[in-house]
């Protein structure tokens, strides 16, 4: 039996939203009923533009986006400094928030954002669009498998992106007063998140910043990394995030026996495949004249691109809460929480002089 | 004209000399005319094992080697707390030093032995094999391309290996009486000359080793990893090794414009074919539903093993010196003092509490 469709209020005509409204038209259980800018003029050609249904409530303001019955879950896509604002007054309005990454500047931010998803009884997730590609559970499969891979003990991820000029003065996301977490919030959220993945989001103990971030005039970081240490058995991971080099989205994991590569994580190449590469009990061929076996490749095709998966689960998660079958499902939070609380630690480390911080959940 | 060949003594039978004994019977230049070991029947039992020409000088000791007048050349696969003695009594005999890495503890030593080698007017050399593959002039020529790769600004290497319980319990690499830094100069020797290689040997300004390395009930490191700072454009380098985890020999370098990758940098998995990845000039698709192009593979192809490759070339260096041609290549004993003076310093960023150290040649 066919569900109701739910439907997408959005709130601004950010870049990414063009993405995610796609992917709401996109999934079989959801589509568009309201979108609010400042500039109703901006909404309506959005609306045009993305080809919203006929039908889309078009707004001049958020809060009408908010106030509209016949909007069920509310998409954020607005600047992060606005999230606090706009997230918590979307609960209180009793929608379903699905929330850009970075989700907060920070975790108290963040702490009342859940706690006003919580006390309305609405379902919260951030737009981590890579948790919902098939090929992540596939290569959580391998993580998990002893035989192929063992005991986790490294992973090291990267995010680099070479930004444009008009990018570096302009974007929001280098704005001291909208994204003050810069590439750390931007670029370096994926690379932790795919560390805590990797880790069945078991927090590290410490983070230690790498020295010498950079940051542009305004003291918004462009590039940074960080070591995170599990103190158990020599775990370890690395992250570096950047606005300075060509594209890059690698996740590293080695294994007691064996290890996983994948170079395009975050966005896969084609969104149609994804790929990765596997390679278990290496050995030296005699004398070390070479080793072997060379790594596998592994590919995931998909109907739906991640994006739209993300939109169809979250829908699914909704509909259950709507038919009484289940509260909120609460993972989707922790997982935000834990993820915002290493990038506190990497904020914090910066501050005190690249020390190792302690993380405390 | 042909030339005249080369002779090398081999001083001890340790199991790298198996591989780099067939390099120097393969290398057209080179041949092999003695061999010592504390056991004169372990000496004779390995020329054996080893094809050595019948003619080969078998001694029960390392001393009749350097007196040998049939010998040229001395490798020195010995472990590192001998190589201060054994390659400064080879360079006092007039024989010219090619060094297993890591070429000593410190690099007070290392300088003991290269003065050693300069004021008796022999060739110096490590054993850093991969150096002369012809893949990696290749990728230093894409490193080197402004469209392709443009300016660097971030080189992660890593170099693991899953070392039995045999290896470590009795191997020399994991005996503070012999190899004292473990896994730092086993596996980290390799990933630190492949940062420097990257930046064309520009040593960076810090040196600041990651929280937590793992020791063994000796002291000695069987994993650990460090950040390299030059505090110049933000460009940083990492490094991880380890004797935990399955092979892994990456190196992945980040240019404004393109991107390196290669998985087996060390040792090819083959040894008559290797492989790098590059990508360059990268862009989303639109709506950045997926990005491209997608990392092209290289390929190249060797009739001689890198090991070959390197004897030849430091037998070309000799034939150049007997010949009165030109006095010993100096770039070799540089490149060895710029890695072990890292590898110092990530050895005193751990012993004052993992702080940045500055890095002095």
């Amino acid at each position: 039996m066919a569900e109701t469709q739910l439907r997408f209020g959005i709130l601004c005509c950010a870049e990414i939203a063009r993405k995610v409204s796609r992917a709401i038209l996109l999934s079989p259980t959801t589509t568009i009923s309201a979108i609010g800018s400042r500039s109703l003029e901006k909404a309506t050609a959005f609306a045009s533009e993305n080809h919203f249904p006929e039908s889309t409530h078009v707004y001049g303001t958020y809060d009408a986006v908010l106030d509209d019955p016949d909007v069920d879950i509310v998409y954020v896509p607005l600047p992060t400094s606005l999230h606090l604002r706009w997230a918590v007054r979307a609960a209180e309005k009793k929608k379903h928030v699905l929330l850009e990454k970075p989700v907060a500047l920070n975790v108290a931010e963040l702490d009342a954002i859940l706690a006003a998803c919580e006390s309305n009884g609405v379902q919260f997730m951030d737009a981590t669009m890579w948790m919902h590609h098939p090929r992540t559970e596939k290569m959580k499969q391998l993580l998990s498998d002893d035989q192929r891979f063992g005991q986790l003990k490294y992973v090291h991820s990267a995010y680099s992106i070479a930004e444009e000029d008009d990018f570096m003065k302009n974007d929001i996301r280098v704005n001291p007063n909208l994204d003050s977490l810069g590439a750390l919030g931007d670029a370096g959220w994926y690379c932790i998140r795919a560390i805590l993945w990797a880790h069945d989001y078991d927090l590290p103990k410490t983070v230690t910043t790498f020295p010498d971030p950079v940051y542009n005039e305004s003291g918004v970081i462009l590039s940074c990394g960080a070591t995170l240490n599990w103190k158990n058995d020599g775990k370890i991971a690395t992250f570096y995030c950047s606005f300075f080099s060509n594209l890059c989205m690698d996740i590293i994991a080695l294994g007691t026996r064996g290890n996983l590569r994948v170079h395009d994580f975050i966005i896969p190449f084609n969104e149609k495949v994804g790929h990765f590469y596997t390679v278990a009990n290496s050995m030296w061929a005699e004398l070390a004249l070479g080793c072997g076996p060379e790594p596998s490749e592994f590919t995931i095709s998909t109907d739906l691109p991640q994006e739209a998966l993300m939109v169809r689960e979250f829908a699914r998660l909704v509909h259950r809460i709507r038919s009484g079958e289940a509260k909120p499902e609460k993972k989707w939070a922790v997982i935000s929480r834990k993820t915002q609380v290493v990038i506190d630690a990497v904020v914090a480390s910066i501050k005190n002089g690249f020390v190792p911080i302690e993380v405390v959940y």
